[in-house]
Formats: C-alpha cells, structure tokens, sequence
C-alpha cells in the first residue's frame, strides 16, 4: 500500500493516463490449418467474448476471474521479462527485442529464437461486428456461400495495415473509445516446442499502430505475451483474462503506466488482490455472466485510500452520506438571503443571464419536439377546461378565448425572462374558486368586478414585487421533501380524479340505454313534437309566443334536438335520453390512450429494435398515443366530444373590451380596500409558485444553469399586473405540467464502455420548448380545423398519464406501497436499512392524514386558503422534529436548516477535535 | 486437493451431515448499557444481515466476502485454539473447556480467565422477525411506548432457555430448516483487556442446545469465538462473516464435520479459496447486495472434482450437456418398440397401474379447483362454438347439444382411464371439416349420413386399434422440437385468429351507427311497416300468405323485428342496421377480460401481498377475470351475446335418436367401402391425438408418472366407436386446452433457505380435475340459468388469452422476437453461445414458411390433410440434417434419433479408446 501510494502520488500533475482498450488473442488452429492468433475476448471496461461457435460477441459483464489464475498472473509477472519503456515501432521489432531479451537473461534457449518469433508474428483474426441488419439479410442468401464468405476472410497482412483501418472507421465500436485511447494487447496460447514458459511484459516508450495486432485502429502501449507448453491452454486463457481485467481496472491501469520496475506491477496485483471481491463458490454460479451493475463506486475512492482513507466495506454497509440524492434546499445558493433590497433579483439576474444565449441553442434537439407537442396539448386542453370553468364561474367576463390568450402572452413572457424556463404557467385550482367568491361578492355589492379585479391585482402585484424586493423567496428553504412531495402528489391525486372525474361527467352527458334489446329496435324512437299549450302548465309564454311565430312554418320532424326545444316542442320517445355508443367508444379511447402511453414510455426499456428508434418512440410516446386513439376514433366514426377551440378572437362577453378601464366602476374606497383580498391573492400566488419552483429545481434534477426564485416571482407579478389591465386570468406555475415538462426533456449519456449504464446527465435547461408551446397556444385560435379531430377524451387520457406519471419516483409513492407489501419483498431503500419499518410506516401514515385533510379542504369552498394551508405542512414537519429522531428524518426527509443547531454541531466538532 | 479428497472420501458410507444454520453475533454495548452478544447476521445458505438501525433482516444475498478477510480467518484457524469433538453439555462448560486449553497452551494468561469467561457468557440479543400485520399494526399505538416496548425485551436466560423455544415454534422461519438442522454459533468481538487475539473453533461430539445462543431452537454443534483487542471490530466482523460463509458452504461443511485436525480444517480453507469467484474492484460494487442466482451448480459437481473431474470454468462457459431442458423422445421407456402384439398397450396398463389410486388423491388441492374452473369454462365454450358449426356443417344432425354430450362423455371415460388423464379431449379443425364433407358428399349420393358416418367410426376405430396392437406409436420419437414447437404454435396462432375473427364476426353483426350526431336524435328511427304487395316485386308468395293470414289481427308497430320479418312486413327507418353500444361493450370486455387475465397471472411475481395471496389470485386469474367482467357487463347493462347451453336434452335434429342403427340405410357396399376414407380420419386421429400427447409428455413438464401413448390410442379409438354408435362427434386431444390444463396444475417448491428460487416441481398429475371438468359439462345442460349471465366476448377473451399464454416459453416464439433484436439485448440463450446467429435466423425461418405453408393449407378446403402434413414437417426436419450440423441442431433442436448413426458414434469411440 506504501508502494502504491508512492506510484501514484508521484506525479500528479501529469495528465491522466489514456484510456485502454484491451484484446485477448490467443493462438489457436482452426480448422487443422495453421495456428493462428485469435481474438477472443475484448475490454474496455467489462469483459465482452467471442461465443465458442456462436462467432458473436457476449454481452459486456463483469469478468468473473478464478483466484488461482491471479496467482499464476502474479508468478508470471514475477519470473517473466518486464521490459518498460520500449522503444519500437513495429511489431518485428518488439518480437526480435523481447526474445534477445529472454536469450540473454536465460529464460530461453537461443535455437528456439526463431520458432518463438515466427509464433508471435502469425497472422491475426479479429472477430467483427457484423450490423444486426446485414445477419438478417444472410438469411436470403444461399448458406453454403454465406459461411464460405465469413470463414475464410482475406485476413492476410497488408489487407490489415491498410484497408482494414479504414474499414473500421465505420465500426461503431471505436465511437465507445476516446480519440486518444490506447491498446493493450495479451496474447496467450499454448506451443509444442517450448518446455517452460515464455512471458512477457511490455510496456512502449510511445503508443505504436502495430499492424492488425488490434481490433481497433489505436495505437498499441501494453503488450503481454505468454506462450507454454502443451496441455494447459484453459490455464493461460485464464491468466489471459486475468492482465486483461487488471489492465481495464483503473488503479492497476495508472499503475501500469507510472511502474518503474517488476516491484511496482507486483504490488499493483496485490493491491488488486486486496481490493478484489470474492463470491463464495457454493452461491453462485461461475457460469453465470454478471451484468454490469448500474453504478459503480468511482475509482477515485479507491485511490484515495491510499492517501489515508478509510476501508471499503462489504456487503452494503454503505457510509451515510446525506442518506438520498435529493432534496435539501437549506444549503441552496440561490435561496441565501442577502439582506440588501432586491439583492436576491440581482443576483439572479447575473446568475442567468450568462446562460441566456445557450438557452436558446441549447434546445436543438428532436427531444425538444417531443416535448413541444406534448406540452403544447396540455396546455391547450388545460387552457380550455380552465376557461370553460372560469367562464362559467363568471357569467363569461372571463372565458375560453381569455384562458388562451392570457396562457399564450403569460407563458411566452414568462419562459423568456424568468429565472426558471422550465416552469410552465397555467391557471389554478384555487385562482379558479377565488375568480368565483370575488365575481359572486361583486355581484351581490353591485360592484364592477372587472374593475375590482384589477385593483385586487395591482396590490397584489405591489406585494408580490415587495416580496422580491425583500428576498422572501429564501423562506422556501423551510419546504423540505415532506411538504414538496404532500404537495405534488395531492396536485397529481387532483388530476387522477379529474379525469376520471370528466369522464364520468361524460358518460352522464351521454348515458346509455341499457334496456335495449337488439330484438325491439323498431320500439325505440324519439320525435320531436309540438306542446299542446293546454296541457302544458310549465311551458313558459316566450317559448309559445316564438312558436306562434314560426308554428306555421315548421316541420317538426325534420328539427334537431336543439331546435325542437328552441321551438317550444317536447321530445317524446323512449330513446330520447339515451345516446348510443359514445360513452363506450369515450372509455375505449380514455384507457386506450393512457395503457398506449404507458406502454410506449416503457418501451425505452424493451429489448427490441435499436436504441435510438426505442428512444424515439419514448419520447413520443404521447403524441404517438394521441395519434393512434384519433385514427381509431376516425375509423369507427362515432361522434364523441372532440376539441373545440375558439375560432375568433374576441373577448367571450361582448360587454367588455381588451383593455380595463382602471377608475370609473367603483367608489373611490373600494381601490383602497382592494388590497385586503390581494393579500390573499399574494399568499396564493406566493405558495404555488415558489413550491412549484421548488419542485422544478430539485436536486435530483440535476439543474446546471441554477434557480431563480425572485426573478420568476418578479415576473408573476409583472405579468399579473398586464393580466389584471387586459382582464385576463391570472397565472401560477403549474406542477404537474411543469414536472411532465421537464421528464420529456430529460438527457441521458450515451454508453462509453460497453456494458456501462447510461447516467441521467440533467435536463436540457433551455427557454425554447416552452416559449414555443405558449405561441402555438395563441396560434391554436387558427388551427380550429386541424384540432377539431381530437376527441376529448384522449385528452383526459393524457391527463391521467400525466397524474400517474407524476407519481412517479415519489419517495411517498414508495412508501405507500410499502404498506402492502411483505417484509422480504421490499425494495431494497437506503431508509429501509436505516430506519425501523414501523417509524417509516409511521412518517407515511401522518403525511397520509395531512393530505387527506388538505384533499377535504380542496373540495369545500375552503379551497382558497389551500395554499395557506400548505404552510401547515410546514408547521407539521416542524412538529415531527419531536416524535422522530434527526437520524430518521435525515433518510425520510430532509433537515430542516437551522441555525442554532448547525452552530451546536460545529461547537460540537471544534471541542471533539481539540 | 489430495487431502481433501481423502477427507471427503473416507467415510462415503456414512449419513450426510446435518444442515447447518449459522449465526453471527458480535459483541456490542447498546445504549452505553453493558456489552451484549447482537446477533448480526445468519445464513442457511445466504446471508441475511440485520440492518443497522432498521431492526430488519435483509433480503438474502451472496455473501461478499474481501480476501483479506479470508486470509486473516486463514491465520485464526492456524494459531486458534482447534478442539474437536469436545464433549460439553452446556455454554459455560464449553467456554470453561476453552479457556483452560488456552491457557495450557499458553495463549491467554491465566489472571484473564474470568473476564474472558465473563465476556463469552453474556446474554444474547436475538433480531426477532417480527410479523408483516404486527409492524402495520404499530403505527396507531403511541410511538414511545412501542419503540420502549422493543427496545428492551426481557431476554435473560431463563426467558430464552424456557419460554423462547416454545415462541420459536411458531416461528416461521424453523420452516426452512430441516428438522435434523444443527447451529453453527460465531461469536466475534473486541475487548478492552485483551492483547493478542482469543480464538477458538470448536466441534461438540453431540450437537447441543446452548441455552439461548442461537435465536431458532436447533442444537450447536460449531463454536468459532474471536475475541481481540479494541480498534478492529470492522475487521473481526468480516473474519465471522467469512468463517460463518465457509460454515454454509456445502463443501466446507462437510470438511468441518469430518476434520481430524486443524491440517484438516486449513486444507478446506484453500478448497475454498481455490474455488472462489473473483470479482474485479472495478467492475463492481462492493455495496450491491446480490441476489441469489435462479440455479445454482449443484455441490456434488465440487465434491466429485476431488475424485478426478475436470475443472470448473470461469465465465460462462458451460460444457454442452444435451443444449437445453426438454424435448428428445428418442430415448424414452414409452416409445420403445416392444415387437409383440400390444406390447405396448400392456406395458402402458402396467405403467400406469400403480398410480391409479394416487391419481384421485393427489387431485386433493386447492389450484384443482382453479383448474377444474378455467378449464370447464374453456370446454363448454369450445363444445358451443364446435357444436354450432358442426350444427351449421351437418344441418343439425349433430348440434350443440350432442356436442355437449360427446364432450362430458368421452371427456369423462378419457380422463378416468387414459394413460395421460391430463390431456383434454375436444372437437378438433380438421375433424369438422372432414364432417363437413362427409354430409355434402352423403347428402349428394343420397346416403344415410349418419349410418355412413358410423361406418366409418367403426373402420376407423379398427384401424387404430391395430395401431395399438402394433405399437406404432414409437413413431411418435421421430416428432422433434421443430415438429412439436411448430404445431403448437400453430394451434396457438388459429386460437387467437379464431377470437379476433368472432370478434369482427361479432361487430359485424352488431354494426355501429358511425353516421350518429347526437344533435339528431329526432332523426334516426326505425318501423316495421306492411309491405305493399303491389310494389314488392322480390317478396316470396309463402310471406304473402302468412300475412294475409294474420295482416287484419298484427299490430305492426308493435311488432319485433323478427315478427315483423316473419309477418313479411318491412323495416323502415335509417337506423334499422345499427345496433347501439354492444359492439363497443364486446370489444371493452374482449381486451378487458385478456388483459385482466394476463395481469392477474403476473401478480404472483408482484412484490405485493403475502406469497399465499398472490399464488391464489395468480392461479384463479382466469376466473376472477371473467366474474369481474360480467360484473362490469351485468352493471353497464348493455345487451351483448350472452352464452347460450341448450336447456333441454334431446337430439337436435328430431329426425334422429339416440342410437343410430347400424344397417338399413345405405347399400351394403357402403360398409365396405366406408374404409377408405375410414383411413383417413385413422391419419388424421393418430396425428392429432400423438402430437398433443407429445407435448403434454415433454420433458420439461417433469410428468412422473409416465405417459401411455398406446393406452390413449386405445381409448380414443374405443370411444370412437361409443361416439360413432351415438351419432356424436368424433374426439381427439386437443392441443391448447391441455397445455392450459398443465399449466393451470403446475406445483412449485415452497422455498427452503432463504433466497433460494422456488423449482418448478412438476405437475399435480391425476385424474380428477379432468374427470370433474366433464361431468360439469354434461351438467351445464341444467345449468343454463346461470351460464347465460357469461357474455361471449369474455370468452373469446380467454380464447385469446389461451391462445398467448400457450406460446409463453416456446422456443420458436423467442426465436422469432431475436429476429427484432440488437445484437446486444439479445437474451443469453444457451444456443446464441454456440450456434451463430444467422444459422438460428435460418432455422427460425424456415420453421417460420413451414407455418405459413401449413396456415395457408388450413385456411382452404385441404385443411382436411392438415394432419398428415404433420408429417411432412418431419420430412423438413429431416432435410435439414443436410443443412444443419449435428452440433447446431442439438441445440436448436433436438436429434433426430437414428440407429445407425448411433452405432458408427459408438464405434468411433470404441476406436478413440483404443
């Protein structure tokens, strides 16, 4: 360990050694000819073979190495020629320098020289990658010719120095090699002519293209060779296997390349030794191959070790290090408070805008397409249930037309400007139930309540913009993963039930005739008949006098539904409360679309077709789903609901213009005691947004280009401001969307090393996606005719899979399901071995009664104070500081920041050291 | 090596040693309080470790162990204290016993006696499992008084040596071990008083019960203590962990109980050591916890290298033994040619004999009633929908009630005394069509069909009984993989043809109104009207007649629309062709009923619920689908074809009875002649019936109590003549309702150690659950009433769930998904390792356009010589012996079995020898 230390401490500021690539040939005879060397098995990181009569390579997996072997490597180091830093350039060169050298130190006897050389300089096959579409293609082909062709390659030596380089140009494997990787190459086999063995160890002076030694064209810098006798081939494949695993492993690799003599490989091995894992042989199966794992522990930890750090561990006693990945916002740079008025603006400010043209080009991706789709239709569709609703709530001061055009210019703004672009503004549940109690309050005071509304929102702005001046947002740091996930996951529990919610709506809106029997058909019937004024008491005197009107006139058999009741006549017939088909066809294409996006979203994992089509088809998977349930809607013809989008632009109510006229409405007093309810509205405002935000920034999000509270809350206010002026609804930062949002913008890294998992990288953080759907909401105005074929239903498909997909990964969720499963089937959670199941239990359970307390506020007309509420949530995970213990809740949720605490802690640590 | 084979070979006589359960316990201070012996982990045969602060085991894992910790355990044995058979009743004794001879040998000074006897017998803390239901039940109890509650349990000794066994007994983990199982005891810790390290490993003579050292009641026959010095207690947990890893190690183990000396027990340590799995620092984390492989090698593997095998390979490369599992007929007792007349026959009855008894016992579980449910259901729809085309093909002389009939009865007769009761007999394809024929061709020549058909029965019956005498079901052997595989799927793909095609069958007869608005309503209806005779050009006189009859007494508003057809009136209106919702409901309840089955199946591998919940559901998938969705059916209401079973029990046709005389109806050549296409339906029989019985014998069913392919023969043919007699249909075995009833009687190893993977055991093989199924479908007849809640499109829904269940584990299915595949997702087939791919391609293809051919054939009228082109796969599939090496073939298929060739291969070994 002295040794290895010194090794590798020596020269630290040298750059970091070239990655290898390692091959394994060894000499075999195929076919009764002559021997050959054959490429057996390759690394860069995992060990990947050449099946035995399957000519394809394995799958990349751990190389699983016998101890013997290590030990046998061990004395072949030992006892062979070490020769560093030879300088050679072909591999004559190297053959004729290694064997004089064993000639002279003894190891061989000088009339084997030539035989030695000739063996080592035998020609190399390399086992190629065949494309899987070219094997498909064999299939055609006559076989006879086909496996002529792949066995009997033209492999002689030039075609390999010059046209195989180029050839392999293409070879997708070299884009798994940096440019400045380097080979190391192992030859072993097995010779008649020698009694003891021959080894050797070669390290050159400059990495040298050897000809076709390797598969790859890259420059050869390790060369082992061992040839023996007879009889022990098995033997020196293992020992083969074993440098060629030392030479992928990352200390042993620098120690390779730092090694000053035979001393310094040796203790290399023995480090390797003592760091190597071994599996009992009663427990498993050697045959088995083991996948790569998902993570592995960075080399660095390793070879720090030997600057004093402390053991590894085995078997998962993994050292507590902040227990999870996420959450903690206590140490967050950007919610420090500065103290200086809109010093927390400013410096988000200067924090963003150094990254605001990479913003823009960031985005060129076709990722970002399929996010632009897929937000863009939840937007629409939330633009017009929310307008719908809000509508409805305010006799139409407030409609669809409203809900889109404060969506488009709000949302535009905002991902243009505002600290964090991924957000996504929409309207709210409890804007929405404010909208109603303030229209209802004016109405009832006689109030002008657009006017009224604007003043709400102006003070509300001005608190807002005071609540940045002042950096208030820093209080955000006191939402920990207990109040952000109750919040999220109530947000996506509201959106389940919604659409279960509007399809039940639906089905209510359409209901089915279940007493139909195929048989009786020609007993159902529904006409249209006029009222007999006698005998109708409740019919109102406008409808007759319009009747009289055009009594004369009408053919009562030929109206419609609606024109029948305009016209004052009544329905009559079994079959006219019933409508066939649609509810059915709205359910088949409700779950259709939700099981289709699911199961195209999961498809990134399956194992067919290639990468990059799978890739595609998961991110498109919702666009794909909405597609292929509006082509099946298409076919079978039935009429469900479809989308249907204001086709003029004009304000719903023709009693009010684009612009708010600000005094005239009201009495003076009431621009004054606006300010009341704005303070509502500010909290309001305030909660969504920031734990929104909060959501959005998260840790595990791995964010690069950093948060910015103030600013986004200093545009909410400045967008409030146009909305209240243009009578337009108010918007927030909306969660799911916002999370749906940034999942399809999720980047991963295309493998390295084969074998090695792809790593979530982060999100491509940019303002381009979002800026985009909020235009294309604005423009959607004009594309009423192309997203009149969307059935409504598909939309609340949509929006099922968002709330479910939201869920996902949810510390909570998983807690939840931990209830229902058994002891021994329980994942294998880092809070599962560190905390006791009945305190986990417990933790769910009080965020279980807290949510369902908040759901039952959400659905009474309490729903205003919500927000508030969510301040409970605080004050409840405040409180679990007395029942749990700090080392419970570290792994269950994050600590709250406390300043007296950490003061303690340091007071603590400083007498400890003394 | 050399000594461990004496070892291990000395007493080859002698019982086997006991199972071993070894416990971990450390010596650690809880809560500042005194120093107490934790148990920290155990093992049966993986490790399962108590989780630091989660008062839970872990799930059970390979034990990772680091070779430092196993060189160090190396050194323990040397230096320790080794005493042998020591004769000791109880705890302190032994530690007495201990103590002194450390002291003799002067390891320990004699002034640390007490204390170190002092340390040895302090109490033990045992990880209590506390039960699922126990922890949920916790949260609403007060949390202080239940973390109080378990914190300190009252375990002195008394309490352990009295009353905890008895609680043990109760434990469910004593279900694991054997009653025989002995306890290891590892007991490692740091103290302050020592210098050098305290060791010891002890064999009792007697295994013996310690009080309360271990926490199950099983008697101790190893001790290994550890006591060292302060400031190592990481390192001494790794030692017990490696000393308690060697204990479970089949091979170690039994080296422990056999060792003479500590040579003995050092020589089992480098066994160990020289078997041991390497995993690279590297490639792995040592954090992972592994699960424990689905097989494991077994050990004899391990002892029997001692007496002269070869060696265990690295990394996956497995010698070929035979390539897969299952298939090979060519060497099975059933198919031997006895050469004497019904030989076979006789050796089936004598077969079979022994088991009849057990054949009804065995039936005694509860997945019988799963089985005997699923598979009624899925008769009596096969016997409805096979009795109302053979009622369409003969102008119901024979119909569905005759098809019931034949069904209960030869279904019944087959399953009591067949050679495999667990094939399902039932109306095949071809036998329809040849049915179909037979009445076109009777009915053209003016013969009696029925005395025809019976004719030909007899022929028929003949003709296969002389199959019997003779044996000719050995050919059966030359049916390979290909040929079994092919056909299989080929049932399987027509089953799910068939639900789709009823489907759109279905919809068509139920066709959707896609011209609806719903604004309309008022628009769409539909009337019977008389038709004006005059005007009517292509009504027939009889209509006329009947209506003129009834024309001055009908209502025709009142009318159905088959009276008002049969009236001769006419159907007016333009919604007359429409029928509302039940297309739409039949298409929800088909996918719903699939994809609920298909869940429900996977539920067993869910993590949710107790292994008994989950089997349960898993086995009543089916049944529990078809409820839910005629519950989902009965609640929506809307009326889709619902199953009809004939509620009364007479012929058909009431041209015929019961017994159909055998002469009199057709010239007396007629009997004669009846033989030729007699040997037709004897091919088509003989095939049909073999090729399932092939399947259901597979190798990989692990059916134990032998097949009887003469027996079946003999039983179909003898039914044939019961069922020709009768003048109902003709039976054979068919295909995907077998292999249904097989899976639906699969058993499973209840886990023995933890961590293991439960083995697929075999199948409950008996006689009930087939013979159960039958009567119930003679029973149906009276069960009218409340089968005709079942809606059709469910059934179809098992159909197709039927249908892809039955490829499920084909090799041919998942040689036909690698076509979709890359390369590198390719599952790691043991014939991807040896075969190349574009030969498995080849061979997939192949089978792939003999399928299609075959499909193609079945779908025209030749689907009558369907059967014999059986055969003609086993042509193909000797044609490709040309194709194909030997050494492919046996893994893609399995061999055809050939004397000759078996000859030569033992005569050029015979020569290799020499």
């Amino acid at each position: 360990a002295e040794r290895i230390r010194f090794i590798l401490g020596e020269e630290d500021d040298s750059p970091a050694p070239p990655q290898l690539f390692t091959e394994l040939d060894e000499l075999l005879a195929i076919d009764g000819q002559e021997m050959e060397w054959k490429e057996t098995a390759r690394w860069i990181k995992f060990e990947e073979k050449v099946e035995q009569g399957g000519e394809r390579w394995s799958k990349p997996h751990v190389a699983t190495l016998s101890l013997h072997s290590l030990f046998e490597l061990r004395t072949c180091i030992e006892k062979g020629s070490i020769m560093l830093d030879m300088e050679a350039s072909s591999l004559p060169q190297v053959v004729e320098m290694i064997v004089d050298n064993q000639i002279e130190t003894g190891l061989l006897k000088p009339e084997l020289k030539d035989k030695v050389t000739y063996t080592l300089l035998r020609k190399h096959r390399h086992q190629t990658k065949k494309s899987n579409l070219r094997s498909l293609a064999d299939i055609g082909k006559t076989v006879s010719s086909a496996s002529r062709m792949f066995s009997n390659p033209d492999n002689d030596l030039i075609f390999f120095s010059f046209l195989f380089p180029l050839m392999q140009l293409k070879n997708k494997f070299m884009k798994k090699l940096p440019r400045d990787a380097e080979a190391s190459n192992v030859l072993v086999g097995e010779v008649d002519f020698l009694e003891g063995p021959f080894i050797a160890f070669v390290r050159l002076q400059q990495a040298v293209m050897l000809g076709a030694l390797t598969e790859v064209p890259v420059p050869t810098r390790f060369l082992f060779i061992l040839l023996g006798p007879k009889g022990k081939a098995k033997s020196y494949h293992e020992i083969g296997r074993a440098i060629a695993t030392l030479m992928s492993d990352e200390v042993f690799h620098d120690i390779a390349y730092k090694a000053k003599d035979r001393q310094d490989l040796i203790a290399g091995i023995d480090e390797f030794l003592d760091e190597v894992i071994v599996l009992p042989p009663g427990e498993w199966d050697p045959a088995i191959r083991i996948e790569p794992p998902k993570s592995l522990p960075s080399s660095d930890k390793r070879k720090n070790m030997y600057s004093g750090g402390e053991n590894l561990q085995m078997n998962g006693d993994t050292p507590h290090d902040g227990g999870h990945g996420g959450g903690g916002h206590g140490d967050c740079e950007e919610l420090q408070r500065t103290g200086r008025f809109c010093g927390g603006l400013i410096k988000d400010i200067k924090r963003k805008a150094p990254f605001f043209a990479s913003d823009f080009y960031d985005a060129l991706n076709i990722q970002a397409l399929s996010a632009i789709l897929f937000i863009y239709l939840a937007t629409v569709t939330n633009a017009i249930t929310f307008g719908g609703l809000l509508g409805d709530a305010t006799e139409n001061m407030q409609g669809v037309l409203e809900s889109f055009l404060g969506t488009a210019v709000t949302g535009a703004i905002f991902c243009l400007f505002a600290g964090q672009p991924l957000t996504i503004l929409s309207s709210t549940g409890p804007v929405l139930v404010f909208e109603r109690l303030l229209f209802n309050f004016s109405k009832d005071n006689d109030f002008d309540y657009l006017e009224f509304r604007l003043w709400i929102g102006l003070w509300s702005a001005f608190q807002c913009l005071i609540l940045v001046a002042t950096d208030a947002s820093f209080l955000v740091k006191y939402f920990t993963r207990f109040t952000e996930e109750g919040f999220s996951s109530l947000i996506s529990f509201i959106f389940i039930y919604d659409a279960f919610k509007k399809m039940i709506k639906l089905a209510d809106h359409y209901p089915i005739n279940s007493e139909f029997k195929v048989d009786y058909i020609t007993h159902y019937s529904c006409a249209c008949e006029p009222v007999d004024p006698e005998s109708c008491t409740t019919c109102s005197k406008a409808m007759f006098s319009l009747r009289v009107q055009s009594n004369s006139t009408v053919d009562w058999s030929s109206l419609t539904t609606k024109e029948c009741l305009k016209y004052g006549g009544q329905l009559v017939g079994n079959n006219c409360d019933y409508v066939p088909d649609i509810t059915l066809m709205s359910f088949i294409l409700f779950f259709g679309t939700y099981t289709c996006s699911m199961a195209l979203k999961k498809f990134k994992t399956s194992r067919y077709f290639p990468t990059t089509a799978r890739k595609l088809i998961s991110d498109f998977a919702i666009i794909l789903s909405i597609l292929i349930f509006c082509g099946i809607d298409a076919l079978v013809g039935v009429d469900t609901p479809k989308l249907i989008v204001p086709s003029e632009f004009k304000p719903t109510s023709p009693e009010r213009g684009w612009f708010i006229p600000p005094f005239g409405g009201n009495p003076w007093w009431v621009y004054l005691a606006a300010a009341i309810p704005a303070l509502l509205v500010t909290i309001l405002i305030f909660m969504d947004q920031q734990i929104t935000a909060v959501i959005v920034n998260r840790k595990e999000h791995k964010l690069k280009k950093g948060a910015g509270y103030h600013l986004d809350l200093f545009w909410v206010a400045v967008l409030m401001i146009i909305c209240s002026f243009m009578g337009l609804p108010w918007y927030v930062a909306a969660t799911v969307i916002s999370i749906a949002h940034i999942d399809s913008l999720k980047m991963e890294t295309e493998t390295s090393a084969p074998g090695e998992q792809p790593k979530f990288l982060g999100v491509r953080e940019q303002r381009v996606t979002g800026f985009i759907v909020f235009i294309l909401t604005g423009v959607s105005v004009f594309m009423a005719p192309i997203l009149k074929f969307i059935p409504m239903p598909v939309l609340y498909g949509v929006f099922l899979y968002m709330g479910v997909a939201s869920l996902n990964g949810v510390q909570f969720m998983d807690r939840l399901k931990l209830l229902l499963m058994p002891l021994k089937h329980q994942p294998d959670f880092i809070y599962l071995r560190h905390v006791p199941l009945r305190r986990v239990h417990l933790f769910t359970f009080l965020q279980v009664v807290c949510l369902a307390l908040l759901w039952i506020l959400k659905s009474t007309v309490a729903a205003i104070i919500f927000p508030v509420m969510i301040l409970a949530l605080v004050a409840v995970r405040k409180a679990m500081d007395y029942l749990f213990s700090q080392h419970d809740l570290s792994f269950l949720d994050d600590v709250i920041p406390e300043k007296d605490k950490k003061k303690k802690e340091d007071e603590k640590k400083k007498k400890k050291k003394k």
